[in-house]
């Protein structure tokens, strides 16, 4: 079909032009003396868009998944108990992961469009005086329910109890996009991948670790050699990797991290906000719901919408694909069906989310929802119009 | 700034992937003895395109203006009698390049904003009894004023009058986008560009002529040897070009075509009506007027919108690129400030479409107009829902 | 500096233009439902190249040694008796790995220049009638010393002893170049990459499995998630993937694996034969040997040459990349500045290895050696020359 | 067939990966108000690179030939009297244009494989005391035959003359390869196209004029629009341009400039020589001779070869494309047959070379050439390694 196919999922993302001509490279020896001219300066931006100064980035050829079991090889062990909760599709998997590995799972079970219970992890925190529990997870934003989760107060919830255990947090659809700082949140693994707020082709997980993950790391008892940190640092040190890296992925990430350090981390976070939140005022327009319950749980990356009761939000989602050249995101496991979503991360503009918007309340209309036309992107368009001077600033600041 | 520079500018228009994958190419030897098998297909697809079984399409490292040129070089002589028409910048710019070639030319000026006059070329024409005129120009599309010609009744004209002068068309906005039958309008010299439904960059005049303009080239005068025919036509007939000719365009140029063909002309036809009624829809929400006095001048590969008196459309265009990545076509010579232009041509979709007229809200309302958010883009979307069962047929049927 | 990066490190090798346009992408939704138009015939490709019809293949966002793990992961438990040898780095990583994930390996040493023991394996499998060893593994091709080993040989071992143990082999550096039969040999885990053979970047793992193996996996005892077959079946089987896949990377992939059929996997075997039969002959003609002790360890996708004992191959190394743009394989662990390797496999042909051979010739020139200017490729040149009528034939085929 | 397209035709030359990337744009709009931030320092580098600093350059969506138009329409009229001199394919084709633009040539016909004869257009100029002549056409580099001019001995000969004569150069294989000095040279129209040393696909003609040429066109009575000054230069003051300019190609000589630049010119012409030379051994160890008939008309940025008598040049290059992938020129008109060339600029370096030369020597052998395999490549080796100190500093430099 002509024209565009408006990508509009949370991840893979729309990639920058930039990004694109910087991959589009013959390739190269990945021992050559002046390799490490490319991957050293790249290491030193990455810690810097993760905000992590006391420890160092990891780069493995794989993908978010890979980077989270990266974390959990490298600083736990089998049979570490460890505090985890759950409240989507995404934390489900971490969960199921932690499992498999034989961690001993302390799974608190949320409803699905709230987020990490902080309370009730600063709870349990305290009440382990003993201090078995070896780390705690938390999913910074849910993709599935479109749901960011208050990482400083899971900090404050350990450092309260006065709680060494490490801090995991799934940045995967968050780190690059809405606020993140490793060092002041005390965060010990960010997990995140390159096709979210990285703006690149799946296929880099992404592991910032802090100095005490790494010291955790000496103690980790269990196997790995793909994954393991003892080998990337060992190579990652002369700038080379332990086995032939992804050099196309590199160059184009080298590109991505300079944008977003160009732009300015808070001009990005300020960005993004701007942007969900005119896809949030759409959906208000609708007359529709987000799945996430409150707006202390609303996420700048993703806005995962339900659909009356009487409709499937999979046809909304097929006639905007078979018909209009976009993709939304589907509705995952226990919310298929029930909602919709629209990713709005990455490198994306206003005219962008108008699209996805505009398509969107076609898609509805198409399929009989009780929905009048331009309601949603005219709530955006005003939202957009109404507070440009503000955000023209931030943007300005390029 | 990030995301998507929108595009929508009657050209050059959006790239497809699909050429621009093709164009991403390492060169070749242009004197190889399989380089006819990329050009001579090449050719032939490009004859289907026009529509011309008669004669044969021309090739040219330049640009439509090169065309133009081309054109007359090859079929007119000095001090030749020729009809035009002049009611906007392009078929301004025409009559000035017929004028410094020396041809004897009979402009009609019309109104900016009306089209090709058929009922006094009728009339000239059937004055000509002597046949003193040897050529008629019509410009198919005027890019300036979103007008689009009958050309169709242009041929009449001349049947009527049983008058043998050629007709040269200027279908630089308009061939692969809206109606053109080279074969059944009798054209002679049909002019075009790579970048406007052809869907490349700049780089290419594509000029389309028939066996009468082949046989009125015998008799051209002019000197040439950059645009000559005679030097064209003994190399390509073998598959090769007098000089070096732009292999990585014409290998965009033959995905290009293919697609089109896919697509069938006659849905990328009805695509392009649909679309450019969803942005006339809009316009009509907005309170505003086209350039195009009438809807028989509508033209559905540009829209030229009047704004109000006070305003000046530089600055919607200016808001929009500054603020929102977006290009705007802007009013040329007579129309400058008081027309902003919405290209709708060439690799474009209902998406695409709802930026552009989203953008084109926003940029009117900040810059004070009268225009409630959301009743453009509001409407156009009402177009496209209302008649996709339609539409959707036709695109189906790629 | 000016002119193409010739690269002939045994991988990641050339990418093919046509690979390289494919990935020249924007993104695209991994769950869309035309997505499986892509990733099902792929994985029948890619069968085919194996020749696997028995079992299936895995894609993982890695690199070969994630793909190694896998094939441990999933097939093996915590402490199963495993037959391995080692003669050269990449061998060696190889029984390191195994050793790491608690296998209990028994490794047999063998001089590095030689390859798989197949006598010693076939009395060590004779002698064990209580079936305790689980595996055998077998490096194909070891990239360091230029080394390719008599899988077939294995295979008729493990027969004629009747017995049951996997066979695991590493083709990272052989599959997709050099013959391999998967089903003939009955390979249960054969372990390549993409950036060799498949003439892509690095970046996917790619592990084809026997029904054996599949079998296997049932009773391996392995935490797995990131690698574990029966994620990726249950979605793999719907034309998914558990997690992100590496989308550019599989449609660089489709391309390639298209090149490969299309050319004729005996064709390929024979150009590889062809082309490192040159390199050979340039060897001898310099008057130094190849690392590999005996031609039936010759490698036709990488040679590791010997420089006299007075030289150090490193200073042959440096001179080829920083005077002539030109990237040759480092000597590795125990052959460091013992040997130079030249990579001749993938997209390669004549024209290429004649560069290859000259910058070695240049480079050892430069640095003392005693070699007379032509005297290597000239020889290779006889050789491409005298015997073009029988390769000629095979490319004809193509 | 697999492995690069060696190319070694005096141009379309091989893209550098850096411009191929910039050229892997999506479009733009040609009258952004931020448009001129990309051509104002591409004009300045341009006049830099042709070192021009009293007039300016004009850049055409066309080719070589158009720049070559675009100079006699612009500076000259119908009926002036000009001395030009042929003694290869494109000199010929020069004077075939000037005579058809109604020029009253006055020829000096010399035989191929030399080049301007400066003392007789000394002798010409002298007994021109009328300054009859307007126009003086030098080919600085004759492709077809190899054969390099002295231009500077031209402008000793206008000066020695007191003759006002503008100087015309046809430098379009020679301009960013070998020396070329327009105002130490005093050039008035130095033509070039982008394919050859500016390292571009075809499709930009480049024509770079003194002050004294702009003074000429003031008085130059062509019909011309395409290529008028006038209109290039009215909008190229701001930035932009009277047509759609060819974008894609404009970023990609942007950045083939800032290469140039950075190289050094004096080191690129030293470069070109270096490898040139190398070319020039080869043919003498092969026992063959140049088109070229003395070292003072050597050219270094293509050889053209004669073959023994009994041989036929085309079945070296039907050899060298259809078994070898190699790209070699043909004869043009005379010397058809009797010559293959190799182009050995742009973006060149020493392993290219031994391409060149190496797939020449097979396809010569297998064409029953009495030659010795390793004869000519080694030749050039000895020269490369033999004098690379030298060359090396050169290279250093970049």
């Amino acid at each position: 079909m002509p024209g565009y196919n408006h990508l509009f999922i949370p991840g893979p993302t729309n990639i920058p032009e930039e990004v694109r001509m910087a991959m589009n490279v013959s390739m190269q020896d990945m021992r050559a003396p002046d390799f490490p001219e490319l991957t050293k300066p790249l290491f030193e931006k990455l810690a810097k868009l993760f905000r992590n100064s006391t420890g160092r980035v990891f780069l493995y050829p794989s993908s978010g998944t890979g980077a989270w079991e990266a974390a959990i090889q490298n600083t736990l062990s089998p049979g570490d108990k460890v505090l985890m909760s759950r409240f989507g599709q995404f934390s489900h998997l971490w969960v199921d992961m932690a499992q498999r590995f034989g961690l001993d799972v302390d799974v608190i079970d949320c409803e699905w469009g709230t987020g990490v219970p902080v309370e009730k992890y600063a709870e349990k925190l305290k009440a382990d005086s003993a201090h078995e529990i070896k780390a705690v997870f938390a999913t910074h934003n849910e993709t599935a329910t479109g749901v960011s989760s208050d990482i400083k107060g899971v900090r404050r919830a350990l450092d309260d109890a006065n709680h060494p255990a490490l801090l995991m947090v799934d940045g995967v659809s968050s780190i690059g996009s809405i606020e993140f700082d490793q060092d002041a949140w005390g965060v010990d693994c960010a997990v995140s991948g390159s096709q979210k707020g990285f703006m690149l082709p799946a296929g880099l997980g992404i592991l910032s670790v802090s100095k005490w993950a790494l010291d955790a790391h000496k103690r980790a008892e269990y196997s790995r050699t793909f994954f393991s940190f003892e080998d990337m640092i060992a190579t990652n040190d002369q700038g080379f990797f332990p086995y032939t890296p992804a050099t196309q992925l590199l160059r184009g990430l080298d590109v991505a991290c300079d944008m977003l350090i160009d732009e300015g981390l808070e001009n990005v976070w300020a960005r993004h906000n701007r942007l969900a939140t005119g896809v949030r005022k759409a959906v208000d327009a609708w007359g529709l719901s987000l799945c996430a319950k409150e707006p202390k749980w609303h996420s700048d990356t993703v806005s995962a919408i339900m659909v009356p009761e009487d409709k499937d939000a999979r046809d909304v989602i097929s006639t905007a694909y078979s018909k209009y050249n976009t993709s939304l995101g589907t509705g995952l496991s226990k919310v298929m069906g029930k909602v919709f979503r629209i990713g709005h991360l990455g490198w994306l503009n206003e005219g962008m989310v108008t699209t996805a918007v505009s398509v969107a309340e076609m898609s509805m209309i198409e399929n009989g929802f009780d929905i009048k036309a331009g309601s949603g992107v005219g709530a955006a368009i005003e939202h957009f119009t109404s507070t440009t001077a503000q955000s023209g600033k931030a943007i300005a600041a390029e």
